[in-house]
C-alpha cells in the first residue's frame, strides 16, 4: 500500500511516496530534511518535531515529550509515526547553518607534502629507446609513479613542457602544459554535530574556501555513543555511517571546486581531524571498542590512506592524512587545537586547552609535557537535553542579560524572533540565575517566597517544574539547571584533576585556550561565573574559535607540522578519570554554584 | 527494428537479439562466441567464418577469401555481416582451448613477499589504554597496516587467535583463528593470443591449479599492432581493452579459487609477465608509442601495484607485481623464460633462449651480459595467414611426414579428422617440402614437369597457385610457404645478427631454450631443416615449455627472483634490427632453403 506525504518545509512543498508502516523521521531523512534526531530516533529528545495533518494518535513518547498544547496542535514526533494513511507534514528543518569555520591566526610555513614542477624531456629517437618512465627517473630521480599518471604520460607530448605533481619522490599526476600555479588540499574537521571543509590553495597557502554542514551521520543518532550502538547490528550499519559522512564530504568539496572553477581531481591532499570515534567511523570502523570500558580504540596513531579507501574522491593518487589521536575521547581534532595555538615551551609556564563540544576536552602542559583528560559533558552547551535549547541557527538566544534597573535583554541570532537557547545564552541565563540569587548554591531555584517581587515576575511553570522565562516562549526549567550543572561540573572538574595531577596552580598557566564553537561564542565571564572554567584564569582566555580546523590546515600547509603531532601525541598522558577516586568528589563539588552577588537589585 | 539471430554452436541453439546495421561479428564477441578475427574484423583474415542462412550477397572480401565452393555453401565472413533480416547462424568456437601451460621445472626457493603469523595479545585494560594497531606495532615491530585490516581487527577478540597476514612490515589482513595454512598466490601469462593462469599455494610453494584462456582482447584484433589501432579511437576503447583482460583473469581466476574450495581474497599477491604492449593494455595505458618508431614504452621497468588500480578482485590489500620488461618488443615475458632456465654464469659459454609467438623474440649471453632482439616473425607458426592454418586445437594437424616409401602420414590434436594445420604441423610439410625438393632454395615450388611422378600427385591448385596436399581438404599453398618463409627469415635472421654482435660462436652456446607453445611442439629436426634454428645447435635445443609462466611462478614463490629479474634486465642490451644494414642482408638469405636431400625417394 502506498501513501502521499506533503512535506511543507519553510513554505515549500514537496511530495513523497511511502509504504504503509515506514517511519516518518526515516523519510524525511532519506530526503534530506535536516530535522534533528539527538536520541536516534528513541523518542526520548523531543527534537524532531513536526505538525502533522491529520494529527495522529500520539503515543506514550508523545505524551511525556510534548505539552498539551503542542498536542492539541497537532505536533507530533516524527521518530514515533508510522505511515499509515495520506499524511501533510509541517517541519521546519534546521539546515540554515552557521558553523564556526573561522580559526586563530598564526603564521604556518608553506611546505606542502605535494608539489608541482613543469619539465620538458628531449623526443626520445630509436637510438636511446629507454621508456618514458624510466627517463623521468634517470633525469629527474623519481622512484614511484600512479598508474593513473603512466596512462597521463602516455597521452602527452614529452618534449613538450608537461606538469608533474609529486609527493616524495612519487609522481601522482600528469598534465600537458604548465598547470604549476594549480595545486589544491583540503582541511576537514569532523566534529559529532558539524563537518567544516577548508578549500585550501597549496601554491599560495591560502584558504580559498570553506564549506560547512551538519554531520550526515546526525540521521543515525546526536551522540556518538548513539551511533555506535546504531553500527552494532550488523557491518551493513557501519558501512552507512561511513557513506554518510563520505558523502557529506565528496558533495561539499564538489561544490567547493565547483565554485572555484576547479575540479575535485585538483585536489589532491586531504588532512582530516575529528575526535577519535569520528574517524574511526570515517574509516568504516567499529567504535565499540571506544564506547565501553576499557575505552580502546582500533586505532590512534596518524594514517596516511588513500582516497579510494574511504571513497572520497580526491584525486585517487592522492593522500588522505588523519592526524593522531591521543586517546579514545581525546582526538585528532584536539591535536588539531594543538598545532593552532603558539604552545608555550616550558618549563615554569603552562597552557590549558580546553575544547567543549558534546565531550569536554582538556589539555594542560608545554611542548615538553603534556596531561589531558575527557569529560562526558553531554551536549548541554550545544542546546541538547535543554527543553528550549537549539543549535546556533536563526532564532537562537546567543547573550542574556539582566540590567542594573532589572531588565531583561537578549540577543539572537540573525535578529530573529527568538525560538529558544543555544550554549551561549544557556551560560548567560544560568550566570544570571546565579549571580541574582534566583538559585541556591545547589542550583535549585529559591522558593518565590524568597524571591524579589522582580524575580517572581520572571518565573513560570513547565510541567510542574519551577522555569524562568528568559523570553516570551522561551523557558529554562529546573531541568535544563541541573544539565547545565552536570555539563560544567564535568569540565571543571576536570581542569581541576589536570592541575592537580601536574603540579601547576594557576599563577602558572600562561594561556587558556577555548576551542569550538560553543566556546567560540560564550561569554568568558558568564563562563566563569557559572564556574566552568576556573574565575582566577578569566583574563588569560583565549578564544581560538575552531582550533581543530585550524590545525588541519596548518598541518596541510606545512607537511612538517605532522611530525610535531606525533611528537606531541607522544608527550601527551592521557588522564583516565573514570578511574579516579578524587574525581566524583571534584565534581560533585564543581557542579555547585558560588554564593549569589550581595547588594543585588532590590 | 529488431531481428532474430538463432546461433547454432556444436549443436547448440541460442537465440540473440539484434538492430538492424548490427555487425555479426560484434554480436557473436558480445555473446563470448569464440570466433577468431585475426584482421581484427577488417575481412581479410578469413578466419571468422560462418554458415548463414539466408545467405547474404557476398561481399568483395567475401568473393576476395572464401572459395567459390564456401560462397555457394552459404559461409560469409561474420565480419562482413550486417544484419537486415532473421538469420540462423552456424559457428564452430574454438573455445575448445588447449594452452601450454607446462613447464621447465627447476628448483625454486620458498620466500614468497606475503606470509602469515598467528599472534595473541594480551586482554587491553584500562591501566593500558593503548590502541589495538599500537599493540601490534609495539609488539610485533610493524609498521603500517591496510584500512580493511583495521576493520578486521575491530572485529576480532584480540586476546584469542588470530592470524596476520604481512609483507614488509604491513599488515594487510587479520583473520580470526588460526588460519596460517591457507595463503595463495597467482601467476599470471599473458599472452597476445592466450592467458594462462596459475594459482600457487604459497604455503607449500605447489601449483594448484591452472587456468587457460584465450586472451579476451582477440576480439580487437589478432596482433597487438590491430588492438593498438582500435585504441586510437578514443581512450572509452583502451578501457574496454583493459577490461576485456581484467574480467577475463577474474573469471579465471574465480572459477579456481571456487574449485579449491578458497575465496578470491585468498589471493594476496600475483605476479604477471607478458609482452610489453599486453602489460601496457593490463594497465590501460596506450601502447601507441611503441606501434610505431622510434618504439618507446611508456614504461618497462617492474610495478608493483594495487590490485584495485587495475580492477583485478584478488585481496584488495594485496600487490599485482609486474616483472620487468627489456623493451617495447622484448617484454617481460621474455624475462619470465631468462628466470625459468638455469641460465649459464658465463663466461666462455652462452645460453641462447628463442621464444617464438607473433614475434620472435632471442636473448643470447649468460647472466654477466646479454644482448636480445625481438624480430616480427608474423603469426604464422600459430597458423594464422596460413590458408588452412590453425591454432593448435583439435583437428589441427601438428606433425607431418613422407616416409621413405613416399607415403604421407599425419598426426591430429585429439585424434580428429584433419581440420587444418596448426604451427608444428605446418614446420613439418615445409621441411618435407624442401627436403624432397618440391620447393627449390627461393621457395618456389618447382614445376610440375621437374617433379616426380609420386610428387606432381601430392600436388594441387588453390586460386591459380600451386599448393601441397597435406591431406584430403588441407593444402598448403605458395603463399603460405612464402608466410612460412617470411617468419622463419625473421627469426633467423635475428639469431645471427644476435650472435655476430656478441661475438659468439655456435660453439660456445651450451643450451638453446626454445620457449612458447609453438616452440613445445615443433619437432626440433623439421625448425632445423627450413632454417627456422640453426642446424648446428640441434642437439641442444631444450624445450621449455612456458617459460614465461613458469618464470612468473618462480618470481611469486621466491620474492628475491624480483631483484634478479630487475638485475637481468640491467644486464640485457636491447638491438634493435629495424636499424640496422645487416638485417636485410641476413633476413633475404635466412628466407631460402637448403638445396634438396641427395638421393631422395625415387
Amino acid at each position: 500500500m502506498q501513501y502521499t506525504v506533503e512535506v511543507i518545509d519553510s513554505g515549500e512543498k514537496e511530495i513523497l511516496k511511502a509504504s504503509k508502516g515506514d517511519n516518518l523521521l526515516t523519510l524525511l531523512h532519506e530526503h534530506d530534511y535536516g530535522v534533528s534526531a539527538y536520541c536516534g530516533g528513541q523518542g526520548v529528545c523531543g527534537k524532531c518535531t513536526v505538525v502533522l495533518q491529520p494529527a495522529s494518535e500520539p503515543t506514550a513518547n508523545d505524551c511525556r515529550v510534548l505539552s498539551d498544547e503542542q498536542l492539541a496542535q497537532g505536533v507530533r514526533l516524527a521518530c514515533q509515526v508510522e505511515i499509515g494513511q495520506d499524511l501533510t507534514v509541517v517541519v521546519e528543518s534546521d539546515l540554515d547553518i552557521n558553523i564556526l569555520t573561522d580559526g586563530f591566526d598564526t603564521e604556518t610555513h608553506l611546505n606542502p607534502a605535494y608539489e608541482k614542477r613543469v619539465v620538458t624531456l628531449e623526443t626520445p629517437t630509436i637510438e636511446d629507446q629507454r621508456d618514458l618512465w624510466r627517463r623521468l627517473q634517470d633525469e629527474l630521480a623519481y622512484q614511484r609513479i600512479e598508474v593513473s599518471a603512466l596512462r597521463e604520460l602516455s597521452d602527452v607530448d614529452v618534449a613538450q613542457p608537461m606538469t608533474l605533481t609529486h609527493q616524495d619522490g612519487r609522481v601522482m599526476r600528469v598534465e600537458a602544459g604548465d598547470t604549476s600555479s594549480s595545486l589544491f588540499g583540503a582541511a576537514v574537521d569532523i566534529g559529532t554535530t558539524t563537518i567544516a571543509i577548508y578549500l585550501v590553495d597549496l601554491v599560495s597557502g591560502r584558504e580559498v574556501g570553506v564549506h560547512s554542514l551538519y554531520n550526515p551521520q546526525r540521521r543515525y543518532g546526536a551522540d556518538v555513543i548513539s551511533r555506535v550502538n546504531y553500527t552494532l547490528e550488523g557491518s551493513q550499519r557501519l558501512q552507512e555511517l561511513q557513506s554518510a559522512v563520505t558523502e557529506g564530504i565528496n558533495d561539499a568539496l564538489a561544490e567547493l571546486t565547483a565554485s572555484h572553477g576547479i575540479g575535485l581531481d585538483d585536489i589532491v591532499t586531504m588532512t582530516v581531524v575529528g575526535n577519535t570515534l569520528m574517524l574511526h567511523a570515517l574509516l568504516g570502523i567499529s567504535g565499540a571498542s571506544i564506547a565501553s570500558a576499557p575505552y580502546i580504540p582500533v586505532f590512534a596513531g596518524r594514517q596516511e590512506l588513500r582516497p579510494v579507501d574511504l571513497g572520497l574522491r580526491i584525486h585517487a593518487g592522492g593522500t588522505v592524512a588523519l592526524l593522531p589521536s591521543i586517546s579514545g575521547y581525546v582526538g585528532a581534532d584536539v591535536v588539531g587545537d594543538l598545532l593552532a595555538v603558539p604552545l608555550t615551551d616550558g618549563p615554569g609556564t603552562y597552557d590549558l586547552v580546553v575544547d567543549i563540544g558534546t565531550n569536554g576536552e582538556i589539555v594542560v602542559g608545554s611542548r615538553e609535557s603534556l596531561l589531558a583528560c575527557a569529560t562526558a559533558a553531554g551536549p548541554a552547551f550545544e542546546g541538547a537535553n535543554i527543553t528550549f535549547g537549539m543549535a546556533g541557527i536563526s532564532g537562537a538566544i546567543s547573550q542574556f542579560a539582566i540590567s542594573d534597573n532589572g531588565e531583561a535583554s537578549f540577543t539572537t541570532i540573525g535578529g530573529k524572533p527568538p525560538k529558544g537557547l543555544c550554549g551561549s545564552g544557556i551560560v548567560d541565563v544560568v550566570a544570571v540565575l546565579s549571580r541574582h540569587g534566583f538559585l541556591d548554591g545547589n542550583g535549585t531555584f529559591v522558593k518565590p517566597e524568597a524571591m524579589l517581587p522582580w524575580q517572581r515576575e520572571m518565573m513560570s511553570e513547565h510541567k510542574g517544574q519551577p522555569a524562568f522565562m528568559v523570553a516570551a516562549d522561551v523557558l529554562l526549567t529546573q531541568k535544563d539547571v541541573r544539565e547545565v550543572q552536570l555539563a560544567k561540573g564535568a569540565v571543571a572538574a576536570g581542569i581541576r584533576i589536570l592541575l592537580k595531577e601536574a603540579g601547576i596552580s594557576f599563577d602558572k598557566i600562561g594561556h587558556v585556550y577555548l576551542a569550538g564553537g560553543f566556546g567560540n561564542y560564550v561569554d568568558p565571564a558568564s563562563a566563569c561565573l557559572i564556574g566552568l572554567l576556573p574565575a582566577e584564569l578569566e583574563q588569560r582566555i583565549v578564544r581560538i574559535g575552531n582550533g581543530a580546523g585550524t590545525g588541519a590546515k596548518k598541518a596541510l600547509v606545512d607537511r612538517s607540522l605532522t611530525a610535531v603531532a606525533d611528537e606531541l601525541c607522544a608527550r601527551v598522558r592521557y588522564i583516565e578519570l573514570s578511574t579516579r577516586l578524587d574525581f566524583q568528589t571534584e565534581f560533585v563539588e564543581a557542579m555547585m554554584f558560588a554564593p549569589a552577588m550581595a547588594g543585588d537589585i532590590g
